[in-house]
């Protein structure tokens, strides 16, 4: 394979900077330690025919290595984590936990956490956004309960050892940044933190802000 | 490892049978042609502290087979995949689309297809969920019209071989039976109706029917 490059946005609003989704697969090349390139593109071009025959939604990051072609987040931290050490366990039974609990963010999770984005941000000038709040904030509270349960006092979320799994439920809970809805889950709020607090993390948060800083 | 046993619900209402995530892993056990067991379990379980042990959601399906203990329906089909061939390509570049599809089932399909359930079931007496609905059908369709030129004059979404992306694709679309949304999305109802007339398919789902039948 050639050196892997993934796409990622010139720029986006204030409120999306550090959250966008090339923040998960640089997060992964970091831990692995595998070199990588971004190649940068707009919004109109993510839109363009051209970017959809990669991404048929029109979105990044998207990933190529000259073998292998994909996008969805998701599935590049997944193959990335394949590709070297330090995100999946070798034993099948770990590898299996943290696939799991990387589909957990995903879809357990996330979709949870986008209502609030679609309530407080996309969608907050609807009529319907204020009435509809309080019910996608109990919905959200009821998931974080149970991952708060499921988490108990570890460090990770299987035992020990962090994994593409942690990766990927601490990306997805940094949206809710600015929320205030993490105050009511302390255990989760250092699960974050602790996340954050990696080397590996804070390079590619760093790298990521660095190109909204250069279009600036 | 032992015989795989899966978690079932014992009864849902009439709207969700054929539809319960159950059916994801008995599809994929079929596919690949592994023999499994099925732990059925009633909501008021599902809902304990017993069955979050092991599905911190309260949820099913949940799969053990004595070594692997895993939840989500995704990460559960992609082990099964992983078990025997016909599921996921041998090339890596083949297989990580097969994951890349999955995932986008899970992730970029999925939510979008919960909030017209969300609207139209869910929520379908709260003040918010009429003024709402053509916002969820407008983001669904924009989905769908993506996934639909994807998918272009493609038997199934990688080529000719059927994967664990359409397996979890057509398992994601099946839930717009019902609501008319397919009716603008004739390729993409052809793929849905190809994917149910596999053998497999219509075995996990005779199986999964007849657990509602036993109950009744």
């Amino acid at each position: 394979m050639t050196k892997p490059v993934i796409t990622a946005y010139k720029w986006v609003p204030p409120f999306a900077q550090g959250l966008v989704r090339d923040t998960r697969a640089r997060w992964a090349f970091e831990e692995v330690g595998i070199d990588y390139e971004v190649d940068v593109i707009d919004l109109p071009y993510a839109k363009s025919e051209a970017h959809r025959r990669f991404q048929p939604f029109g979105q990044i990051p998207t990933y190529s290595d000259g073998k292998v072609e994909i996008f969805e987040s998701g599935a590049i931290v997944l193959h990335i984590a394949s590709l070297a050490p330090g995100l999946l366990p070798d034993d099948p039974a770990g590898r299996a936990r943290a696939v799991q609990w990387a589909i957990a963010a995903l879809n357990s999770i996330e979709p949870f956490v986008q209502q609030l984005a679609v309530v407080d941000v996309f969608e907050a000038d609807r009529d319907w956004s204020k009435a509809r709040r309080p019910k996608v904030i109990e919905d959200l509270k009821g998931r974080l309960t149970d991952l708060e349960a499921a988490l108990g006092d570890g460090e990770w979320l299987d035992g020990d050892g962090f994994t593409a799994g942690d990766l990927m439920m601490v990306s997805v809970l940094r949206a809710l940044r600015n929320t205030g809805v993490l105050d009511g889950f302390p255990k989760l709020a250092a699960y974050i933190a602790r996340g954050e607090a990696r080397p590996a993390f804070k390079k590619a948060i760093a790298d990521h802000m660095a190109v909204f800083a250069a279009a600036a």
